[in-house]
């Protein structure tokens, strides 16, 4: 009994102290937060090892549903870390390791990511977040300048006004565009006579008071799946996302997309948004968003921008106009974690209206009481960390011009790797970059000359086969290790319209060097030669 | 021209840098964070200054809409940020900081945290995930198992099933209930028939497929604000969210439930969800769950436990039995950056059924393959941080027994202050403490026994000023800052159901110790003092 005691005294001694003593710098932990902080890039290139390690493999390193019944020593566990997890984790913020939207950071992002995790705010109000909740409302607001770029008098008017946003902070995208699309059907299905509102009543009863047989959400076929996801989960169901075709430049159509209004109104069906893609996933590609303005104009309909990807293009003067029109959007999505450097976890949406969050305003009784400046009482989350701290700090320490020069880097990176791909005999542009995104695949000159002069049928063969070879090289380079890029697959109008499997990559890596893009070329053609039965095939075909 | 183009230069490779090099160890970004490793509670104890600056004032430091043309030095910068943003934040670890459900966190989350934002990995696909994968479908066992305890075959059935999930991770309680409706939604108006369900054809279509002229969402009217968001975003509708009254202990009332659900089966409203609190946001209590499954199983319907708060109170084998009855939930929501002590941005709802997620599953061509393990195939967010890590490492480092004994203090805890408020005679009890909340009021002992001798228009009155007087002292306490208590109205059952208004404590900090609880009611006596009118009228009544 007075073991049981002495045991349960240490234990809570212990308890004590990890609330209370900083591990030491001589410590295992200590050892590495050092290493991390003198450079990070080593750090990762040190411990993440380039294994051929099947996912079925790592999974038995994390088997046991047992929550530990015995505490681990730190620096034991951060030993257990290094080997299980980050050995096996991916190198994100390698530079050759182009597949993704991921990307390395810049070094003054760890310790201010420390200093934030350390505060831990919490954004739903103003009482356990204080100076946190002004610092986002002025990242919103300069975000909403950077799309909308409205006189000062505007921001000094909204930006702080307690019944107003200019925008909401979420973890990412997808959330955003849940936002956006949130205030757009609230707004449409407003409060009505004796009618209280889809925010209160429900989609049923909205529907029959406005009397419309349904809801569409139109965007091109290239839209991010997110707003597939929207409209499941905002009661309209997936099918009334309606894909409109792109043309050969993957922009939407925009004779299309207005007779398809012109359908929908005939049939009673109300167009609830138009959403533009500024940077589509797959390819990089901008709708031409100010067509699109004009005909939610015309259409009267909540005109979003998806710019998760492309809204940091605004910071380049030199590209900024490939968005032009986006200032007619009634709200626009941008991910701070994507081409503005900030760690995962960084989405946002920008409202022109500021009173459009009205919409999906909401209140209670012990927190977000009506006139507090509360940002919860406008956001889809509830409790939130203070990541726009590191959104701030970014726009603040890299600056406009800095921003600028990292954007027009990658979309002339790209334009230089599109280059090396129409100067190798070997390889196939597919998409050619707008921003910073391309798609190509490796096709030997004997087989693109066949397939120029082959009918629909033998294309549509030959692209089955090269299909496989993509895949192939893509699983090889992965499993390899040394680099990455990812694969999808697009319908190409040189081909009739068919889905192709291709390489797809993302050039936003400040560190992504002209001489990695050659080795990835060459490692590519490398291990197309391994495949044993794609290549010889389509070169045997070739020849015939 | 020249001279242009050597600053464009010296940017490039100044930005260069930022993506290479480190901060010096002895640069201002590297002091600090070496003294946040080795004393991160006398760091914010040097750093946030206790001010009584209204949030107006601090508005100033944050009102310029422009993104800086003009890079900052790193040092710069956080000297800015430490005078502007980390001196004018909530010091929302310290001991006396005991009125919203923030805390201390344990010195290994920094380091950690480090590691987790220096790789940076994606988990809505493996792609840029990788082990953080198999941590995270881990960690939902884990979690999974807390809550149903199943046998070890289940989790390795399940655990890391590609069609399968045991929960979802996400950035809090209120994406996770969301997520828990969502699905129950999906699963109510599944396809049936030609009928394609509700999340391909909207809700509209499925109220109509399924005959019901509406859906209804059940719980007491102790629940979460989040259920009103979650069913205006679900288009189901804020007052389709029913409030059952609670009992004297913040209950739920199980005989008007079940009266509610007959009154609404009779109406062909279906019940879309029971939903049971465990540890109310106000007052910490827990509904009856073991009656209220009972009765979701009698009505065939979905019953979700928000445990948002409560749910780490599993982790005690001396009061997990407080919850019994949870095993019956079809899903549970638990916020990890509450009583689990990670950061915040750690939430998770755990399905009891593993096919419960095919309700919501999505799929796309580049990413979240059919059959693939991409956590991201049923989530509600897209892009992720890996903050599940965090989660990971504090189970292995506090262990289940380490948690048991932070739990424990924290009812203790709160035990010892409502003792210590019964027996201080200016004081009232409101609500006694189940878990570690409870409220009250400053009323001096006079007050208190002419309320108990006064009739029910006098009780209203007199509770109108001590409701004054209450908020009066809460906002001064936080102005000073050396303590926080929050504030909340509720019903009290001996003032006839009166709504009045109270303090409200959260006791999960381990470093809040009985001194600082002896303190703040000192405090406070003497901030009452401090009132010019609501102190002496409330004598004045007491001595008439």
């Amino acid at each position: 009994m007075r073991a049981a005691k002495r045991t349960a005294q240490a234990t809570q001694e212990s308890l004590h102290r990890i609330f209370t003593i900083a591990e030491a710098p001589d410590s295992t932990l200590g050892r590495i937060e050092q290493e991390m902080s003198q450079n990070l890039a080593g750090f990762l290139g040190n411990h993440i090892v380039a294994t051929k390690n099947a996912l079925s493999d790592i999974e038995q390193d994390f088997i046991n549903a047992q929550i530990p019944e015995q505490p681990e020593f730190v620096s034991d566990h951060m030993q257990h870390l290094l080997d299980k997890l980050v050995a096996q984790s991916v190198h994100t913020s390698s530079a050759s390791f182009i597949g993704h939207m991921t990307s390395a950071l810049p070094s003054f992002i760890l310790p201010l990511s420390k200093l934030m995790i350390g505060l831990n705010q919490n954004l739903v109000k103003v009482e356990t977040s204080k100076a946190f909740t002004p610092l986002e409302r002025q990242v919103l607001g300069m975000m909403h300048n950077l799309v909308y770029q409205q006189q000062d008098e505007f921001y000094q008017a909204w930006m702080h006004s307690a019944q107003h946003s200019l925008g909401a902070f979420c973890s990412g995208g997808t959330v955003a565009n849940i936002t956006a699309l949130w205030v757009a059907r609230n707004k449409l299905l407003r409060p009505d006579g004796d009618f209280k509102g889809v925010a209160r009543s429900g989609l049923y009863a909205a529907l029959q008071h406005y009397g419309y047989k349904g809801l569409a959400i139109l965007v091109s076929e290239r839209g991010h799946y997110s707003l597939k996801k929207s409209a499941d989960i905002l009661g309209i169901g997936q099918d009334s996302v309606i894909a409109i075709a792109t043309d050969e430049n993957n922009k939407i159509d925009c004779q299309q997309l207005k007779a398809k209004c012109e359908q929908l109104a005939k049939e009673n069906i109300k167009v609830l948004a138009i959403v533009g893609v500024a940077g589509t996933t797959e390819t990089g590609n901008i709708d031409p968003l100010d067509k699109m303005a004009a005909i939610a104009e015309q259409y009267q309909c909540h005109f979003h921008v998806d710019a998760a990807w492309g809204g940091a293009t605004l910071l380049s003067n030199k590209y900024r106009s490939l968005l032009k029109g986006i200032e007619g959007a009634d709200s626009v999505t941008i991910d701070a974690h994507k081409q503005m450097y900030v760690p995962m976890g960084a989405g946002l949406v920008i409202f022109k209206d500021p009173e459009s969050v009205a919409a999906i305003e909401h209140h209670a009784e012990y927190i977000l009481r009506k006139g507090s400046k509360d940002l919860g009482s406008h956001t889809l989350e509830g409790s939130r960390p203070g990541m726009a701290m590191l959104v701030y700090s970014s726009l603040h320490i890299i600056s406009r011009p800095g921003y600028e020069m990292l954007i027009n880097q990658g979309i002339e990176k790209a334009q230089y790797f599109a280059d090396l791909i129409n100067q190798h005999e070997d390889f196939e542009l597919i998409t050619k970059p707008e921003l910073c995104l391309l798609t190509y695949r490796y096709a030997p000159k004997a087989v693109q000359e066949l397939l120029a002069r082959s009918d629909e049928k033998t294309q549509a063969e030959l692209n089955l086969t090269l299909g496989k070879l993509t895949k192939f090289i893509q699983k090889r380079q992965r499993e390899d290790g040394r680099s990455f890029v990812s694969r999808t697959r697009i319908e190409v109008a040189r081909y009739g319209g068919e889905k192709i499997i291709v390489f797809r990559v993302v050039l936003a890596n400040p560190l992504t060097s002209q001489a990695i893009l050659q080795d990835i070329l060459h490692e590519q053609t490398q291990l197309a030669q391994e495949s044993e039965n794609f290549l010889p095939q389509l070169l045997e075909a070739a020849k015939a």
